[in-house]
């Protein structure tokens, strides 16, 4: 057997502790697939653990970047999380020690991803970060390694499983955003400022790693387009019950005649497709390959030993010397990430109005939509409930076949203006093809 | 770059047509990620190629051992199949000449995983083989790489598109048995003797291929029980659906505290779970571990481009020196698999039967169940058809909580000899847990 790999663990929240007890309880296991001991050598965190905690043999550091510098370690376990401060910090030292780094932090990756890659590989330190993105599923491994033979269509995903969650018990509960955020908050699965999660920010940094993996551009934050699912109601949830989708926040990647498109909004998904079916807190991803066809994963998308599990993987790989570059490929090999303009996108659409109930009304809209070429594949009024009748207004779904956002934009805009649309339209996007 | 990686491709059948494809297409893409260029330089096959098929500058073997034995190749790629004869001596002497080898032979490395991987290590030349199971899932690389900090509780999965097909149309058209193999067979899903497909021995190799990557036990064939589809009827399928069930071909491996199950049946799983919702042609595998949770993966099981963009990833691997045991530790830690007994397996149970229609039949059936302690959750009796009340039965469905297949199996030769069951009752095994 190999010498003992040494880790230096840098945070000891959630994901940290189950670090640790993974790797004391799977020791054996650690040992026979990996070839080595795996030892707890150093560990960083706001506090000194006291003597309960078994960590009296394990030196502290109570800076991070001080850690990285000069501990006798042999792997740097990055746990901290947020794109800059503590975790950039003792990333860069440890990647500019030739220091092997496993990190489960998103933000960092989107927002320093290229820089980081480019130390990595100077240095030839390899930077791995398969819980940064879905958890404890194998994406980053599968899109890095197993499609190495593929051209990527597109990738899509839930990729964040307080939304998932949010838009799963509306759905078949029946109750408002509001109520479920809430009981999100109680179960801990939103954090008291939610606006990272609901607002679709999160997905866009996993998204982002994943478009740099996927399609070989440098990874690029500010490419993706980003929505969140606050405006979605259980008028849309209904609506899209009966017309054969749910709503997801998805994370789509996609190769197009324009460019490659990142963009996370809320999503007609059909029910038939494996993304439609992952409800609660769970995490999806659907990868289009040229070659494999449809892939599909789907596991725990947080928590703290789903995670310690993808970050686990990671330090077995570098005991076993696997050594590969950050996004797959060579950094100065990564292309510029196209920033597609979301009036570019092209797609079907979702569409609820609020509409003036007066004669000639749905007229006008669909004079609008024409003088667009936009064709409506169906049209759903239904009697109009009591406190819409007394206001005046009619609600109404509308579902287009394929045309560019800036068509189905400008049509609404109009329509808004001749005073036939009275509130500000909801629009969704449908993903057709089969995932 | 690297200098070159030379293969020696033995079988040009549909997979191996399908890799030299892909690899010529994605020459560029495999060179950014692989690090070198992959470049045909020896095949075999029962025919040399004409001068149309692009090979006039690859050398031509008639026998893929003596080119796995003296051709100037870097990799041997064995895509001949069959458990024995060409491929296993071709293999052998590739790797006994220390030559990394790729293949795709489920049959071979169920028959002789364990000494290939002695070999393997022996000569140190990697032996990799994602396309044996799943088509392009990756779900040997997941088990072998991404679960390394984890017990594994159960692997279950469809393994099997050609039963996966079948089942699916009998199920979503009401068509017999007979017709959607008929059907499998006209579309090329199935073989003139499908045997090994619906008897479940194809999915028996597979299975047994992933045990040994989950437990670390030496692969053993013997160890799997295999039922096939054979006798999956109409009346199951809509009684299946009635309790909130789908009927599929499962292939388990799960740590019991017999020891660890390998079995291969029909089996009722639940709608909501994610191997349920895999209809068609497609496979799936869901994983239990203990830190992960569950995670599914879910794809084309077969076909020659998915096939290849397997081969395709394990070629890339060589190429970028990554080297690991054949099923992810050492050959001498694998422990002796367990030969579990069917008849100790402990589950739920869905039963149909035909009872004799006069009084007291009912109760007869119950006391042998009562006997051994099976409780039932479910009994369905609808009123008996015109031609069994005729014929003087009536089909009834019982659904068990847990119990053994021993007590099951007993209850039931009871029930028959007493006369009040008249036909071969069906038994099906249902699998609770959320998967």
């Amino acid at each position: 057997m190999e010498k003992p790999l040494r880790l230096g663990v840098a945070g000891l929240g959630v994901v940290g502790t189950s670090l640790i007890q993974l790797l004391q309880r799977r020791q054996a296991e650690f040992i026979a697939r990996a070839g080595c001991e795996c030892v707890l050598t150093a560990y960083s965190a706001r506090r000194k653990r006291d003597a309960t905690a078994g960590l009296e043999q394990v030196r502290f550091f109570e800076n991070a970047a001080a850690m990285a510098a000069s501990a006798d370690i042999d792997v740097f376990v990055e746990l901290i999380g947020g794109a800059d401060g503590a975790a950039f910090e003792a990333v860069k030292a440890a990647l500019a020690r030739g220091l092997p780094v496993v990190s489960a932090n998103k933000a960092m990756l989107a927002a320093h991803g290229l820089r980081l890659a480019n130390l990595s590989e100077s240095h030839r330190a390899p930077l791995y970060y398969e819980a940064a993105v879905g958890g404890g599923i194998p994406v980053v491994k599968t899109l890095r390694e197993s499609l190495a033979g593929n051209t990527i269509q597109r990738v899509a995903g839930i990729l964040n499983g307080t939304c998932n969650y949010i838009l799963s018990r509306m759905e078949t509960e029946k109750l408002t955003f509001d109520v479920c955020l809430a009981e999100a908050q109680r179960l801990g699965y939103a954090e008291a400022d939610p606006t990272f999660d609901i607002g679709g920010f999160d997905t866009a940094h996993k998204l982002a790693i994943l478009a740099s993996l996927a399609f070989g551009s440098k990874i690029d934050a500010a490419a993706v387009s980003v929505e969140g699912i606050e405006s979605i109601t259980l008028a849309d949830l209904a609506a899209a019950d009966e017309l054969g989708f749910r709503i997801k926040l998805l994370g789509v990647a996609e190769r197009t005649p324009h460019g490659i498109e990142q963009r996370v909004h809320p999503t007609m998904v059909s029910k038939s497709a494996p993304l439609a079916q992952t409800m609660g807190v769970l995490n999806a991803v659907s990868i289009d390959g040229d070659a494999v066809g449809e892939l599909t994963l789907v596991g725990p998308g947080a928590g703290g030993d789903a995670t310690a599990s993808a970050v686990a993987a990671d330090i077995a790989d570098i005991a076993r010397g696997t050594r590969l570059p950050t996004f797959g490929r060579p950094a100065a090999t990564l292309v510029d990430a196209d920033r597609v303009p979301m009036q570019r996108h092209e797609g079907g659409y979702y569409v609820r109005l609020a509409v003036a109930d007066r004669p000639g009304a749905m007229g006008a809209i669909a004079a609008r939509f024409g003088e667009r070429m936009i064709s409506l594949e169906a049209i759903m009024q239904k009697r109009a409930p009591k406190e819409s009748a007394a206001s005046g207004v009619v609600p109404v779904v509308l579902m287009t076949h394929g045309t560019t956002e800036a068509s189905i934009r400008d049509a609404l805009a109009h329509a808004v203006e001749d005073g036939v649309v009275r509130e500000k339209p909801q629009v969704i996007r449908i993903e057709r093809e089969a995932f």
